[in-house]
């Protein structure tokens, strides 16, 4: 129902009468005065003038279900929704919703997570309204060896998007970070869970810097606020980002790897530089030398000898 | 305390008197009464004579978490229990509670499944108190890619198990059916919860039919009862299979892949025989040549042409 006022009030920008909204939407006036109340509380400026009507001023940018789905041009991913002002973590979430059978595409959003996690059992900083935190279930027919690739695609979908929607270039680190000008933008992590020969669901966490202030970024951390100079629509972005991962799934399951993969050299800002990646005690120093299917990266050693890491931390050597 | 009872029954075949029970364990008379009671409700057959004392005439097959654990030769596997009389599957709750974060070895032990679940999204039929129903949570360090030879080593592990307890010889059918005389024993079931880069947790489903009467089977499955004509100790049997399981664990992580893929073949009905793999929509026909560290099943064709099969269902043409 707040939906459908909310849609009533957008339709011109101008005072609409409670009694045609009333009417229209077959509520009583008392019941139509308590929904606009509760919009109100949830961010919505919405004046009310007697003989006139409501007026939409403004909408905050948060990520309601509702809103994520108005204009969403996806046909998979995030047609459902499932949304948390505050939660531990959408992964864990997710993963127990996965358990139960969610279907295709179930997109899981908090506006802020207080154990917000990251890849090999870090956290990720997540506060509130700040940031896009996500995680998408998807259900691919697929071995669970061929879906490392999800990862990286995960990667090229936000570049894609950062780039359409903000006009910013971003860079992907290996193997899951988002990067502007050396400094952290995002991260991907992507858990599954699988029968040895099939893959039951995949879930997809992004957590993403977007209206963050300088002050409220971590140290190497930047967001799209301190890039652009400028707040970010978060649900818009949002939208895209789902947009360029469905467009990418897609082609993922028509096409294969290729196409991410290519994708992902032309975005990665490890491929040819020289590296140390730091994988539990030890170190490989090369120069990053390619990407596999399977997500590993490979590093051609002084010796000539090509080794090829799964896990670890880069860093770039200069 | 109801452990504690037992024991000092169990301590000598003959009548315990109930002051010296009360005495050595510090509790009342009449809460001794009550724990005897309990006990009785939960199977156990003790009697008792005024003047004599309590007497243990006979233990009900229960695997109960005291029982398994009384004379348990494992370190790690199934030291923590969690046992339900009833449960929907011991792999939906073996998959929570990982991600809980339930410790290396945990194990899910059920009298009974109501949708017990095989390979694939299949049934598991799982009669009260007739067979083995479990989930152990392993937590190795490994990349998922890695770890499909869990599923083999499950099903290593059960032959040996079975072989020491009851002396009977099994065989195992590509890729985790248990089969004696061309029937069904029993099945593994192996999920994972993973990074793309690090495994956060397995879950190996065992299902055996152990004292099902041949009335109380499906068509062309057999119990060890039908093969042993005598009923078998599911707590005797199941201490042996996680012995069994545990060893072959640590020495996979000590040795990796290889002895567990020797055994394998040595234990195997498939390799060497004339198959027909169904694999979704297509079959593949040919001899089945050889076992990869991956559980793939490698397929000579009549043409020469080696194919690798990932997922299926074996028909051994004869």
């Amino acid at each position: 129902m707040q939906e459908k006022i909310l849609d009533s009030l957008r339709k011109k920008y101008d005072y609409v009468s409670g009694d045609q909204i009333s009417q229209r939407l077959g509520v009583s006036r008392q019941a139509l005065w308590k929904h606009i109340q509760e919009l109100r509380d949830a961010g919505y400026d919405i004046i009310a003038v007697p003989h006139l009507g409501y007026r939409l001023e403004s909408a905050p940018d948060r990520l309601f279900e509702f809103e994520v789905l108005r204009g969403l041009k996806t046909q998979i991913l995030g047609r459902r929704i499932v949304y948390f002002d505050s939660i531990t973590s959408t992964m864990d979430t997710a993963l127990q919703l996965g358990l139960k059978g969610a279907s295709d595409g179930t997109l899981i959003i908090a506006e802020s997570q207080t154990k917000g996690r990251g890849r090999l059992g870090r956290n990720w900083f997540s506060p509130k309204y700040k940031g896009i935190y996500i995680s998408l279930i998807l259900r691919p027919e697929a071995l669970p060896g061929s879906v490392s690739i999800l990862t990286l695609l995960a990667g090229v979908s936000i570049v894609e998007a950062v780039k359409e929607f903000t006009g910013i270039s971003c860079e992907i680190k290996w193997p899951n970070d988002i990067i502007i000008r050396h400094k952290k933008l995002g991260g991907i992590l992507t858990e599954l869970n699988a029968e040895m020969d099939k893959v039951n669901f995949v879930v997809i966490g992004m957590g993403l810097n977007v209206n963050n202030d300088k002050s409220g970024l971590i140290s190497g951390a930047t967001s799209l606020k301190e890039q652009k100079k400028d707040e970010v629509s978060r649900v818009g972005l949002l939208q895209e980002i789902l947009r360029c991962t469905e467009i990418n799934y897609l082609n993922w399951q028509h096409k294969g790897a290729k196409p991410i993969l290519d994708k992902w050299r032309e975005y990665s800002m490890t491929l040819g530089k020289r590296v140390k990646v730091y994988c539990q005690s030890e170190h490989i120093e090369g120069e990053a030398a390619g990407i596999d299917a399977d997500g590993g990266l490979l590093i051609r050693k002084d010796s000539g000898v090509v080794k090829k890491v799964m896990a670890g931390d880069v860093v770039h050597c200069r």
